[in-house]
C-alpha cells in the first residue's frame, strides 16, 4: 500500500477544509459573533498540516482501488474529527463527543443530532452545521477534486469509493471534469431552492440553511421545530419538491443537460422511486386522514413525511410518532429503501432493491426452466455477476452491522423501537427515528459508547461498507505493502 | 409439469395423515373423551381422499426439482388444512382459522398459539397438537417417505425441497433408506428424554407431550406456564440439553453412530453453534443477575431461554419480557440464527451465517489482493457457486418478506416490538416473541390477515421460502407444462 500517497492526499484534503471553514469564519464575523475565532483557530491547524502532508507529492504516485477505498475512509472521519472542533472551542457542544456526533451527522447528511435547543447557537455555528450537509452530499473527496488538481486515475479510485450506488459509473472517468458539472447542476438546484424559499418569506439566511439541508438530503434545520416553524404550505411543498429532486440520480440531470429527455424518463430506476413515493403517500394520507380531518392536511403532511424519509433528509412538519403503527413501520421502510443511486440520499437505494427484487424473480424462473438462460436487467443493461456480488456483499454486510448496532445499543435499555430505529435512521442517514429518537426527539441522552455505534453507522451508511470494512480488517495493517 | 403424479404423491400423503390420526383417537377413546369422534371423522374423510388420487399411480411417473418444491409446498397446506379440522370439529378452537394457525404453528414446528387457555384442551387434543410438532420436525415429507413406498429419485426431490440447510446433502441420495435411519436417531432421542423428564416427575402423558415438543423444536406445551410449571431445576436442566441437541444437525448423530467421532466433533457448524450458545448464555447470566440475585439461578434461566430461542423451540421458564433491553434484543437476533442446518430447528441456521459472513470476509480478501484466487470454505470444504447463490437468494428473499409482513401486521396497530417481533418469531419458528406476543402473551387478538400473514411467514419459513415462491408465481400456472 502506498502510504506516502495517502497521507499526501489526506493532507491535501485537510488543507481544502481549512479553507472551507473560512466561510463560517466569514459569517460569524459579519454578524460580529466571537466564536468566529474557533473556526479561525482549526483553519490555521488545518493549514500547518496541509504544509506538512499535502505540500509535496511523493515520487511514486502510484494508488489502486485499496488505497482509494482507504483514503475516503479515513478523510470523512478527520474532516468530522477537525470539523466537530469548532462546535467544541466555541462552547456550543460542552462535549468534544457531542461535537464529533454532530458533525459526522452533518458530513453524512443524517441529520441526527444531540442538541436539545438550536436556536441558541450562534449564525456562524449553525452555518457551518448546515453546510457539513451541503458538502458531505456530494462528497468530500469530489468536494476536493473540483477544487483542487488531482490525476485523472486517482480521483477515480476517490470517487468509485464515495459516489452511491451498486456501479460505479458513466461520471467516473473523467473524474475531475465530472466533479466539476455535478456541482454545477448542485448549485443551480440549491440556489434555485433559496430564491423559491425567500418567496415563501424565509429570511435569505434560513433559506440558505434550508436549502443546504435539503440538497444534501440532511435533514439539519435551524430551528427546533424543523420546517413545522415556518406552517406554511407553500414552503412544504417547495421542500417537498426539492427532496424528491435531490433524491434523484444526478446523471439524470446530466442527461436532461444535453436534452436527452427520454432516456432519463424511462430509467427504471427513477420510476420505481417515484411509484414507491406515490403509494406511500396514498397509503399514509388514507391512515393518517383521521387525525387531520380533512385530506389536503393530511396529503400535505403525508407527502413531505414520505419525501423526507425516502431520501433520507429527515426534515418534519409532523409529529409522525403519534401516527397510527402502519404509517411508522412504512416509514422505516422507506428509510431502508432511500434514494436513487448516484443522488445525495442514503439507504440501499432503489436501484439496489431493483437488482434484488429481480434477483429472486430470476432464481423463480430458474426453477421453473432450468435449461434457459436467465440475466437481470436493470435499465436493459445486463447487470453482470461482479456488480450483482457487490450488491449482495453490501446488503449482507449491512444486515450484520445493523444487527450488532441494536445489541449494543439497546444495553442502554431504551425500548426496543427506540434502539432498533435509532440504529436504521443513522444507518440510512436518515436522521429521526421513531419512540424516543422520534422527531420531537433527539439523541442527546444515550450512552457514549451508543453515540460512538451511531456514528460509525453514520459513515458505514454514507460510504457504503465496503470502506469501513477494510480499515477494520486486521489484514490491512498485518503485511508490509 | 406432471399433474397427475403431484396429485398420486398428494392422495398419497393424505391417506398417510389419515393413518396417524388414528393415534390420537386412540389416546382419546383411551382416556374417554368424545374428542375422539372427530379425529374418526377427518381420518374417514382422508382415507376416502386417498381411495381417490392415491391409489393408482399414473403412467408417466417422473419428477423433477420443480414438483418436488410443489408437491412440498402444497402437502405442508393439506396437512395443516386437515389436521385443523379436529380442533375445529371437537369446538375445541371454535373458529376454523384460530385452528388453521394452530396447526400450522404445530407442523412448522413454531409453537406459537392462539389458545389463552390450554389446559381445558381434552388429553387427545393435546396429544395431536404436540404430535404435529414431532412429525414436523423431521418433516411431513420425510414421514411420508419413512412410511410408504416411493421411488427414490422421487424421494429425493421432496427431501430436498423439505430438508433445511443450504445444501442438499449427503443424506438424500438413497432417501428412503435415509429417512428411516433419521427417525430410528429420532426417535431413540425422543424416547430417552421421555424416560429422563419422568425421573423428574412429570407424568408419561406430560413427559411425552414435552418430548415431542423438544424433539420437533416446537414449543407447544400441555401447560398453560409452559415449562415453569413444573419448576424444577432437574426437568428445565433435561430439556435445556435436549433442546440444544435436537439443534444439531442429524448428519452428526449419523457420523457418531458410524464411531466417526472426531469428524463430527471437528465440524465448524457444530463449534459456531455451541459458541453462540455460551457466550449468549453469559451476556445474559450477567444481564439479568439483578433480577434473580444469584449466578445459579440467573444461569438456569438465561440457559434454558438461549437453548429455547436459538434452537427455535420457544418454551419459557420465565417472562423474559421483563428481562433488560439487551437480553431480549439478544434473544431475538437468536431467532433469527436459528439452529443448525439438518435439524429440526427453524432460523436461518448457523451454517447459512457462517457462509454470510466469510462471503463478507472474501470480498475484502479480494480487494485487498486482486490477483489472488478465494474461496469461501466450510468444514474444509469449498462452497460451490449454486450454493452460495442459493444462500443469497433465501437471504434476500427472507429480509423482503419479513419486510412485508411487519407492514402488513402493523395494520392492527400494535406497538412495533409486537408486530416485528410476531413476524419474526413465526418467520423462524420459534413461538413467542416481546410484548404483547411475549411468553406470557399469544396470537389470539390480531386480525383475520395477520394471522394469515402468520400463517405464510411459517411455512415460508420452515419450507426455507423457495417452495412458496414457485407456488405463488404466475410463471408457474400460466404455462402449459
Amino acid at each position: 500500500m502506498n502510504r506516502r500517497m495517502i497521507l499526501y492526499i489526506l493532507g491535501k484534503m485537510l488543507g481544502v477544509e481549512g479553507v472551507v471553514l473560512l466561510l463560517p469564519a466569514l459569517v460569524s464575523f459579519l454578524y460580529g459573533e466571537e466564536s468566529g475565532l474557533s473556526f479561525l483557530i482549526v483553519s490555521v491547524i488545518l493549514g500547518i498540516l496541509f504544509l506538512i502532508f499535502g505540500k509535496k507529492p511523493p515520487e511514486g504516485k502510484t494508488i489502486y482501488g485499496k488505497e482509494g477505498f482507504v483514503i475516503v475512509g479515513i478523510a470523512w472521519i478527520l474532516w468530522s474529527l477537525f470539523g466537530a472542533l469548532p462546535f467544541f472551542l466555541s462552547g456550543s457542544i460542552p462535549n468534544y463527543l457531542d461535537a464529533f456526533f454532530e458533525t459526522v451527522s452533518g458530513f453524512t447528511t443524517t441529520g441526527s443530532t444531540i442538541l436539545t435547543d438550536i436556536e441558541i447557537l450562534p449564525k456562524g455555528i449553525s452555518f457551518w452545521r448546515s453546510l457539513t450537509h451541503w458538502i458531505g452530499g456530494m462528497g468530500v473527496l469530489v468536494f476536493v477534486m473540483m477544487l483542487t488538481s488531482l490525476e485523472d486515475d486517482h480521483s477515480m479510485h476517490l470517487m468509485r469509493a464515495e459516489v452511491p450506488g451498486p456501479e460505479a459509473d458513466k461520471l467516473v472517468p473523467r473524474a475531475r471534469h465530472s466533479a466539476k458539472i455535478l456541482y454545477e447542476m448542485y448549485f443551480v438546484l440549491t440556489a434555485a431552492e433559496v430564491i423559491l424559499l425567500m418567496f415563501g418569506g424565509m429570511s435569505f439566511y434560513d433559506a440558505l440553511l434550508h436549502a443546504f439541508s435539503t440538497a444534501g438530503t440532511g435533514g439539519f434545520s435551524n430551528r427546533n421545530a424543523s420546517v413545522a416553524y415556518y406552517d406554511s404550505a407553500y414552503i412544504d411543498g417547495v421542500i417537498t419538491i426539492f427532496m424528491i429532486l435531490f433524491g434523484v440520480n444526478f446523471n439524470l440531470y446530466f442527461l436532461i443537460r444535453l436534452k436527452k429527455w427520454k432516456s432519463a424518463l424511462k430509467n427504471e430506476e427513477l420510476k420505481a422511486y417515484l411509484g414507491i413515493i406515490g403509494v406511500s403517500i396514498v397509503i399514509i394520507t388514507v391512515n393518517i386522514l383521521h387525525i387531520y380531518g380533512n385530506v389536503a392536511q393530511a396529503f400535505r403532511y403525508a407527502s413531505f413525511q414520505v419525501a423526507s424519509i425516502i431520501t433520507t433528509t429527515g426534515f418534519c412538519t409532523a409529529n409522525y410518532d403519534v401516527w397510527p403503527e402502519l404509517s411508522k413501520t412504512l416509514l422505516l421502510a422507506l428509510m431502508v429503501i432511500g434514494a436513487c443511486a448516484g443522488s445525495t440520499g442514503g439507504g440501499i437505494k432503489v436501484s439496489r432493491l431493483l437488482i434484488l427484487v429481480k434477483t429472486v424473480r430470476q432464481e423463480i424462473r430458474r426453477i421453473l426452466h432450468p435449461k434457459s438462460v436467465t440475466v437481470v436487467r436493470v435499465n436493459g443493461k445486463k447487470i453482470g455477476r461482479d456488480t450483482m456480488q457487490g450488491v449482495y456483499i453490501y446488503f449482507i454486510s449491512y444486515i450484520l452491522i445493523l444487527i450488532v448496532s441494536v445489541l449494543i445499543v439497546s444495553i442502554d435499555n431504551f425500548d426496543f423501537a427506540t434502539s432498533f430505529s435509532g440504529v436504521l435512521t443513522t444507518i440510512n442517514n436518515v436522521g429521526p427515528g421513531i419512540s424516543q429518537v422520534g422527531p420531537i426527539e433527539n439523541f442527546y441522552s444515550f450512552s457514549p459508547v451508543s453515540k460512538i455505534v451511531f456514528c460509525i453507522d453514520m459513515l458505514v451508511g454514507r460510504l457504503e461498507v465496503i470502506p469501513y470494512l477494510l480499515i477494520f480488517s486486521p489484514d490491512l495493517w498485518r503485511r508490509k505493502f
